[in-house]
């Protein structure tokens, strides 16, 4: 009997103990928490890798505090453009969603994508009207509402025009009111994922997020993508969070496998090359969490911070947000 | 100097001699050489990589033989969505766009992502907005048509109401007119690609599609997701085509270059792996071509037959279609 284990991130990114008070790092700590728990208990009760990767991300997609379902960012529009995908590396079976709209739970339309439809990737009005037949839950756009958001996407409007970016951080933080989002304020990287080795050793992984703040409407980054932002297979199950189109361009997500399976690397080191050297090379900015089926976990970041935590089954929870 | 090369392909399936009549054999032909020639071309005259491979699927999506750009197939809802993908190994810069229904050269739209944007991915309307407003030319949805995918598209709808399907196709083959596209009646493989290595030893992928026949709308398949049905570094460039979503799963581009690099293997050898025991082992079906930095060229396919066709700079090309 494997030691099952999962592994969640609620993005990564300019993150310092500096710009964080107090009330709000307990904020963070306890969704977290909350989130780790509730994965942690399906895997004690012998269920899938695939059902607690989708139950962990439908709660962090339901948490106003990351960048996924309610609290998501604004495109340039002042819309909202979501995606998610999720992978079972014991089936290789993928179900991905992009751009979509009016879905409370893009998550879940991308499990329903991987259970009942020949496909894998269905983007706009097709993702959702495909969601709907599924007898998923739709909301009209306000839903994603936020102020917090709200306020960033008038700043990342006001400053640049374009995708908030990181040399903003500087002048964005100076005019960042207290209280507000310590992390999405500074850089873009707020998507959310778990990953997880289930009772009989198989592995999953699934992803969700809002994209960029002020990003160009149809724009879609890594993080629906099989292979750069959302994988699984028997090596190992990954789920990546930063600077979506570099993890694009490297493949990051397969790559970490691609590895451990052809060099015979550990899932630590396969994880590191990606994130620290490969990533890096191109002016990748981020992390990812993976997990192997010997249950070993890796959060590596190249960033100053990135919302993680590790759930052992039998075991306290571990929640850590700085470098 | 290297020697240069560029090698095409326009789709993997179900292509027999036995339904093939002479005179369109003929056809396919003279527009494979056609289109290799003016790839060739770019490459003698010390143009790169990426140049050639986007110039020739630029033809091949204007050559209504094959299911990209004019020839496309239709949508269950009878309408057009086409995707694209280019890569430079060079960089590892890339552009894509999908579900696009309004630009009559989605490789172009690729190019110009990869060309002019932060971004890699654009899809729908927001990708149709980037592209006018790089200049590219808009169509109405009926430049896309052709009678032969109309008819099929009839014949999909009343056979199964769903994608075209291989097992369907003994009961198609029967009801086909003669001289209708041998292709893609019997199977759904019609994307379009092509990968070079240019004198400097650079290599790129483009890949270009209508998609599936029938196919529900917003699906998007394997050849505008990077990895998957379009991968260029400095390992191997490849194009894809086949039953895109098991290309996605086994992240089928990039896990030959990732052959390559991380367990040694030549060119041909991890192609061959992908297509022969890769992807049947999930049901895959198609093919792909793939080039590396020496020149060397491998087209491997598990369907009776795929488009293709080989050119090096300074001798004559090289076409075939069967197995």
């Amino acid at each position: 009997m494997q030691a099952a284990v999962i592994a969640i991130h609620g993005g990564a990114g300019t993150i310092t103990r500096a710009a964080m008070d107090a009330a709000r790092e307990r904020e963070y700590i306890e969704a977290l928490q909350h989130v780790l728990q509730a994965g942690q208990r399906i895997l004690a009760d012998g269920g899938s890798a695939l059902d607690a990767v989708t139950e962990a991300v439908r709660l962090l997609e339901e948490c106003p505090l990351f960048n996924a379902g309610k609290g998501a960012v604004l495109t340039h529009a002042g819309t909202y453009e979501l995606d998610a995908a999720v992978m079972d590396g014991a089936t290789r079976d993928a179900g991905a969603v992009a751009c979509v709209t009016r879905l409370r739970n893009p998550v879940l339309a991308a499990r329903a994508v991987l259970d009942h439809s020949e496909h894998v990737l269905f983007a706009g009005a097709g993702a959702e009207a495909f969601a709907q037949a599924q007898g998923l839950e739709l909301v009209p756009p306000g839903y994603y509402f936020t102020q917090a958001r709200h306020d960033q996407w008038q700043r990342a409007r006001g400053n640049t025009g374009m995708a908030l970016l990181d040399h903003d951080a500087a002048a964005l933080a100076a005019q960042q009111p207290q209280g507000t989002d310590p992390l999405d304020a500074d850089s873009k990287f707020g998507t959310v994922g778990a990953v997880a080795c289930d009772s009989r050793g198989n592995l999953a992984a699934a992803t969700s997020t809002g994209g960029v703040t002020n990003k160009q409407v149809g724009r879609v980054g890594d993080t629906p993508l099989i292979g750069a932002g959302c994988y699984a297979d028997d090596m190992a199950a990954v789920s990546a969070t930063g600077t979506g189109e570099m993890f694009i361009r490297t493949v990051a997500a397969h790559d970490v496998a691609a590895q451990m399976r052809y060099a015979g690397l550990p899932l630590e080191e396969a994880a590191r090359r990606v994130v620290m050297e490969k990533l890096p090379a191109i002016g990748g900015r981020g992390g990812l969490i993976a997990v192997d089926r010997a249950g070993n976990v890796t959060l590596p970041f190249n960033t100053e911070g990135m919302y993680r935590g590790v759930a052992r089954v039998g075991e306290a929870v571990n929640v850590s947000i700085y470098g």
